[in-house]
Order: structure tokens, then sequence, then C-alpha cells
């Protein structure tokens, strides 16, 4: 079994370096630090690197203050390059630079290319996590704290909070497993999604206080235009998931958020819930995405883009209820 | 053991009420909808009764629509009466009109009183629906998708989504158990968590466009002004959550939340995080409630209102840091 393999290279080698995707998230810093952890204590010589900047959010891991940039490791051989939750190995970004004696892939996607010497991907496993948590239990280590909290948390934000269809009964009985050993989850679930910054707040009281119903409550409208990013620090805000708030009133199909990004050009958010293909009307204006979610950027004056906006999501619900 | 005892009366017994708590919350209408759904499939003569309105938002629980007002049923004598998720019997509120030969008591609050004729008090389970997914076991019913739904929007809502303390290796067993069942868990976390009404939406916004920080933004201001409630339908809004907003943000200790309920006169909630005892506070003006959340009323200008408030706010921080 490759895991068990796996496992054993890991007891076997010495010098590791662990990376991850490039615009990291919970999982990939999460299942990163955890072999990290569990490495540590087997007193090997491991590395957790990145080639890119780290989400603040996440530095309460154990280890995060670990973490080196690829760049300052170029030099180094290792034994083994493990990459966690990438699908191919561009994703590693400038780690790609590291030498190693092999390559060890471990990820949950589909989609992954088999990149590794060894490949470990379990496309029904929940998140990069909970394979992880198999090969640290395969290694024999004992789990502890540090590393239960990057295991969790790892869970945690690629299911969504045990919401996405990917959590399974597995992803349960680990992610029970793991709050045995006596952290505080419910802090966790706190500083991962209930963590404001006050000028990202006032942009949501903006865009939520410009929010307009249509079509009988059907469609509906949120704007955020320049002046209203005045004086607002942008570096550690993202406004990408206002529009949920639209889009998950009860009454609501389909929902637009319109983001003056300079003046004149307008970034336009689609999403709709069941019926309304929202690709399409974006592939229109240059755009595209998935069916419930996609994006363009349409250029005139904020009339003109507000118009085009509520004709195309009125003329696409119409279409739908033929 | 008790709880083998109570599945054994209810397959001996054939007219059987279930009654929950008033202002009925996501375990309670759930552990009873699971449990009136399992006896339906027995055959038993089962009701599932309340003597209070339900939040509409738990309408899609198998069920929902089978649920009487118990006033319409004060003459019928019942088998048993299962009292679900009550910590005393007078929070049954007017289902205490029903007769019945034994009642059986079913919760996991620890201040249960034991006020049953059979008591199943277990204050180690996260929520009523984890016991009554135990007793469905012991009865020996298979669980089927109805009881499934019902018994995992229980425990999701008794758990805060798996994040309160509360939380047990055994409820995420239980939780993964019960999504084998094959039911959409993601479109019950939606209506649950992330169902909006636009007027909410809409006073959310004027709430956050509102926001002040003080103290080098460890004290966080929110306000809703009379004229901000204005042609809003009030009937199916809460702004009692708004508040954690305030709170969550990142150097935020200590948050208030003003609410002019009626002209010039304020209803004033506060909430800490980590050192400040708001109920304090709250208790100078006649308020009350917890450390961390409190609440009072203040009548006079806005003017005072707010800086009574504010110099409250500062003054309990600055003894907190001494």
């Amino acid at each position: 079994m490759i895991a068990s393999k796996i496992a054993g290279m890991l007891k076997e080698k010495d010098n590791i370096a662990i990376v991850s995707h490039v615009m990291a998230d919970g999982d990939s810093i999460g299942s990163m630090l955890a072999l990290y952890n569990a490495l540590k204590k087997m007193n090997k010589n491991v590395s957790a690197l990145t080639g890119d900047k780290l989400p603040k959010v996440y530095s309460f891991l154990p280890g995060f203050q670990d973490i080196r940039n690829c760049d300052s490791l170029r030099d180094k051989n290792y034994d083994l390059l493990i990459v966690l939750d990438c699908g191919s190995l561009d994703r590693i970004g400038l780690c790609s630079s590291i030498k190693a004696g092999m390559i060890i892939n471990i990820d949950h996607h589909i989609t992954n290319s088999n990149f590794g010497d060894l490949n470990l991907v379990d496309a029904k496993a929940s998140s990069t996590g909970e394979i992880v948590y198999q090969i640290i239990k395969l290694m024999g280590v004992d789990i502890s704290k540090d590393e239960a909290v990057c295991l969790y948390t790892a869970i945690l934000t690629d299911t969504g909070c045990f919401k996405y269809s990917n959590t399974t009964l597995a992803t349960h009985q680990i992610a029970g497993d793991l709050i045995t050993y006596g952290f505080d989850f419910g802090k966790i679930h706190d500083m991962v999604y209930s963590n404001y910054e006050y000028d990202c707040l006032k942009l949501l009281g903006k865009a939520l206080s410009s929010l307009q119903l249509y079509e009988g409550g059907r469609i509906a409208l949120m704007e955020l235009l320049y002046d209203d990013f005045k004086g607002i620090n942008l570096e550690d805000i993202s406004t990408s998931e206002f529009i949920d708030y639209a889009r998950d009133i009860g009454t609501v199909e389909e929902a637009a958020f319109i983001k003056e990004t300079s003046l004149g050009e307008f970034k336009v958010s689609f999403r709709s819930k069941r019926i309304v293909d929202v690709r399409a009307i974006c592939e229109k204006y240059g755009g595209g995405g998935h069916i419930r979610a996609a994006g363009c950027t349409i250029t005139g004056d904020l009339k003109y883009v507000r118009d085009t906006v509520i004709n195309e999501m009125k003329k696409a619900l119409k279409d739908e209820m033929v």
C-alpha cells in the first residue's frame, strides 16, 4: 500500500522538505505543519517551505513561525521533497527550484497529474489533512496537540466547517478523534471564520446598504463604487464573499455584485442558486467561470453597467422560466 | 440501563405524545421530529405537539407540517408523554395541559430537575438529538433519511456547527453516521446559517456603517436608531447577532450595540472577548446577563447614551488593564 510505503520512506530518510501550493489555504498550511511537527518529533532534519506570502489568519498554527522561504534553501539537497495538496507541480511556484532525490506527491484533487516518484492521491479524502492524518498514524508517531490543531484546521477549512459534499463519515471520525487531544477547537472556528477587519466590515456595510431586489425578490444587486474604497487599506481585505449575502436571501435565485475597481471599470461577480447559468452571461462580456459562480469586467458609466447587469439577469431568469 | 427501558416503553405503548420547549430551536424540533418519524414507521399513534409558534427556518424538516398545537388535543389521554430538551417541566408551556399515564424526560441540560417518571438526562451529550439517536438505535428501528435529516439538524444547531465545547468524539461519530444516509447536509447548513431576509441585511448594512472603534481598536460601537427601522417588517428579523461582527474584529476586546427601540429609549447589548466583565456595566443600569454578554436599557438622548456607553466601556477596559 502506497501510504505505508510513504510512511516507511519518511521514517527512513533524514533530510526532508515539505512544500505546498502558492496562495496557501488552511488545508495546505495545516497539513504541511502537521507533518512538519510530526517529523520534528522524530528528530528529522525537516523544512517547511513556501515560495509565496502566507495568509496571516493561520499564524496560530504550531510551527507557522518556522515556515521558511524556499529561496533561502535553494542550494540544499534534500532526500525527499513532499508536495502536499497540489494537483500539478507548477502549483508549488518558486519552490520548484528545490533539489531533492525523490518527490512524494500527496493530494486529494481528482485532477492530480501524478507528477511524483511516489503518488498518494485520494480523491475521496475531504482534504490533504485527512490523508496526512493517516500517514502520521502509519509512521507510528503519537499525535500530540500540535499536530491535532494543524490537522483539524486543515479539515475544517477544506470542508467549509463540515458543510461541503466532500465531508464523509471518515472526515467526521477523524475530526472526532482529533478533538480528543484537548485543544480549543471553538477558538479555531472563531479565528478562521469570525475574525474581521474593521475596514472590511465598513465596506460590507456599504455593500449591504446598496442592496436592491428586482423581479419580485428573485434578483439581487449589490454595489461598491470607487469612492467607497477611499482610505481603506485593501491589503488584508477580501470582498469576494460579500456576494454570498445577496445570493443567500431566501427569495433570490440570481445575484450580482458590481465593484468599481478603477474609475469607469467595473468588475461584476454573478451567483445563482439553482437554475440560471451565470457563466453564459459573463462569457458575453469576455469573462467566465462556473454555471453558478462567474465574473466579468464591464467598462462604462455606472448607469450603463447597472442597467446592463440588471437586464442580463432579468433575461437569463426569464429564459430559464420558459 | 434507562435508555433501554425507555426504548422498551416506546415499543410497548401505542398512544404517544412528544413535546419540546417553548421558543423552539433546531435541537428541540429536530429531536422531536426524529422520534416522531421513527415512531410513525412503527405504526404508533404518535403526536408531535407544541404550545408555541415554531420558527419557519426549520420547516424543511420531514414531519414539520404534522406538528400540531397541543390545545387541539387537550381532551386526549396519552399512554406516554415524551418531554424533550427541557430542563424543567414549565419549559413545555401550554403543553402542560396534556394528559398522559407517564412522563418520560429526555434531556442534556445539567440543570435538569428530573421531573419525569423516567429520566434520561445525559449532560455529556451535545444535544438532545444525540440522545434520541441512541434511543432510536435501541428501539431497533432502521434510521432512514427523514430521521437522519432531523437528527443532523438537531446536532448541527446545538453545537453551532461543531464549534461549541459540547462537541465530542461521539458527536462527530454520530454526525458521520447520519450523513451516510444520503441527504444534502450542505443545504441544511445553508438553510440554517445562510438564509437571509432582505430587510435584515439592510439593517445589518446600516449597523455596520455606524461601526466606530475607540481605544486603539479595542472598543467597538455599533448603532441602529429608531428611524432605521422605518418600513422594516420586524416579525421574522432578529438583530441580536449583529453585535458579533463588532466583537469579532481582531483588535476588539469589548463591543456595544445601541438600539433605539422606541424614541429616546435605547437597548444596549455588550460583549467582551477575554477580560472585561460587561455584566457589571449592565447591572449599574438595571440590566444583567453574563460576564461576556450582557444588556441593559438606557433612556435619554442619543448623545447622552452614546457617551455613557463609551465611557463605561473605556473605564471597564482601564480597570482590567491595571
